[in-house]
């Protein structure tokens, strides 16, 4: 993608003119870009894109990763499944261990009457909440284990993945894998070791599956920081979501530049109560108050050089601007762009993303938003 | 409200059987006693409690306020306001400096035809706006000029605040008195010192407007944590929002206890992988990601002393179970409650409230959930 197509001015308020502040803007051509980017890089290693969709909740956004070459989606609740199947999509992996009651089993029966289902597992009770609520045998159906891999969330020991998977499958449960999330690549150079973590662990959990006499076809990690030092001799599917948008956090990570990413917050100064302070409309309701350690400030404003977000209620960005050359702080009445820190949390406050291409621009649900459970 | 009814064991799984977890409950005799105490304090004292509605969003709510003798209603957007004016209220304070530009004058002049609309002010570029988009002369639309009393947030200095309340008279505005937030009672043993800042700047912007020959009938104030501290020789009116349902930060503050807490997230354990770690199936997309210093963990769990939610994704919560009595520690299949810390931003995640009476359940939808702008 050359700099014409995704000029520096694209959050220019005069391209977004009409909407009501705060709003989610969306480059359209930026977004390509990043699918494109993300999907020849898995195709040229053999490694399977199965993006995480919790990041844009969002059908139409879904369908340019599936076209640009993803196979299957990756969902984090049953509520995100039912919103992607519901569209079409055919292929889905729940990346979550499930807890299945009589009513998530007939929400999951009725999923599988669209979809090849995946889910994940990483206990006992969950292998046994499956049974009891008659999910044996089910063609579509299939599990991956989850495994841990330095996080410290979820999922069991490595060696204990072919124990759990033995267990399911003496069940009438089809195990096709592993699978972990390398999350504790989320800090400034780490993402190096938590990739060799996961290939660690996704190796050491295909030996025990190995010892038990299962195979252990879907080796299955990722996330946006790690996914191009994916160690491609161990992993065979990768699931970063946030790659498509970019954010804040990424940009303090050096996963990405500013001119990266794809998704904007749009809103206006609403006062300037003071010479080192202006206040926009866009809080932790619109920005979300994910504020890592080696974030700085609530979000990413751009242009204005040395100001900084630094505090936030629901409906107020304190920009402390006294850093910044005084004739480049906005004023009362302007529009400016923030980058959110964490776009995952700001797209699941909004109802809609205001999505801009040639041809225009174009409004998208947030299909998905708030589908938790 | 006797113990009797409001039980300590208004939270337990059998009472909310068959809602898909994570699910936001709220316990209506615990709700209406919230609302009834703080409008038999204000009543007592001859203050006009106005409450704050971004906390709770919900039409039903705010009407169990106003049938208690709350008198009109403080939002913080106009989407707020045309939520609530659409469900009938018709007394409306925007306590926001709101920006107007055309289309915001379009939706103000709509808003304007059901209710009487108060609008924050706090800049002659706000001012202008008004009468740029012909807000002047409005026989229902008044001015609050905000001040500043401590947040360094929004707000003019108090001194000021004449002079901004000419300006906009001179234009045609009507100006009807002054407001502030004192937000700066967010902190441990905060709220006094907090509550004599508002007093402090609200009696000196009055007597600013005395200097330049207004009258400053209407001195707004007001916060959870502070209204009770109010000084009613200054204040008139006080705009509290969490106090309905209360959350951890104000259990963390002294504002309330645990039993004083209308709302709860009821999760369920999906995960543990760990003798010393349990996982529920709520995070910060539902319980937000709101965490104030003084505040312990994200969000109380309740029901397992010793533990605590230490981490959060967007659907794990991670409990350090290692300081609970091992045979306390729920199993996964079951359910707990979590008071979020901040109710306000976790509501606004939620599509709907599920409101439990002596007669059963109902669900509130969160009408103005995400009108941010």
């Amino acid at each position: 993608m050359s700099e014409e197509q995704r000029p520096p001015t694209r959050w220019a308020p005069e391209r977004w003119e009409g909407i009501p502040t705060p709003f989610l803007a969306v480059d359209v051509p930026t977004l390509r870009a990043n699918i494109g980017r993300a999907q020849a890089f898995c195709d040229d290693r053999g490694l399977r894109l199965r993006p995480h969709v919790k990041t844009h909740k969002t059908p139409e956004i879904a369908r340019l990763q599936v076209d640009a070459g993803a196979r299957g989606l990756a969902v984090a609740t049953v509520g995100e499944a039912e919103c992607f199947a519901a569209a079409g999509f055919d292929d889905l992996f729940i990346a979550y261990p499930v807890h299945t009651n009589a009513a998530l089993a007939r929400r999951l029966r009725q999923l599988l009457e669209t979809a090849d289902l995946v889910l994940g597992i990483d206990s006992h009770d969950g292998v046994d909440a499956l049974v009891r609520h008659g999910l044996s045998d089910h063609p579509r159906l299939s599990l991956l284990v989850e495994v841990e891999c330095g996080l410290r969330r979820t999922g069991v020991a490595p060696e204990d993945a072919g124990r759990l998977a033995s267990y399911a499958a003496d069940h009438g449960l089809a195990v096709s894998g592993v699978f972990t999330f390398p999350g504790h690549g989320y800090a400034v150079g780490a993402a190096g070791a938590a990739a060799a973590d996961e290939a660690k662990a996704l190796s050491e959990a295909a030996a025990a599956f190995s010892d038990a006499g299962l195979s252990c076809t879907v080796r299955s990690g990722g996330a946006t920081p790690t996914y191009e030092a994916t160690d491609t001799t161990v992993v065979t599917e990768t699931r970063p979501g946030v790659y498509a948008f970019h954010d804040a956090q990424q940009v303090a990570l050096g996963a990405a530049s500013p001119e990266d990413v794809a998704l904007a917050v749009v809103t206006t100064v609403v006062s300037a109560p003071a010479p080192d302070r202006i206040v926009l409309d866009a809080g932790s309701k619109t920005l979300a108050a994910d504020r890592p350690s080696f974030v700085d400030g609530h979000g990413l404003l751009l242009g204005v050089p040395g100001a900084r977000i630094d505090r936030i209620w629901e409906h107020h960005g304190v920009v402390d601007t006294s850093g910044a050359d005084p004739g480049e702080v906005p004023k009362v009445g302007d529009r400016v762009a923030v980058l959110p820190n964490h776009v995952c949390t700001a797209v699941n406050l909004a109802d809609r993303l205001y999505a801009r291409a040639a041809d225009g621009i174009v409004t998208w649900d947030v299909a998905a938003r708030g589908r938790n459970g």
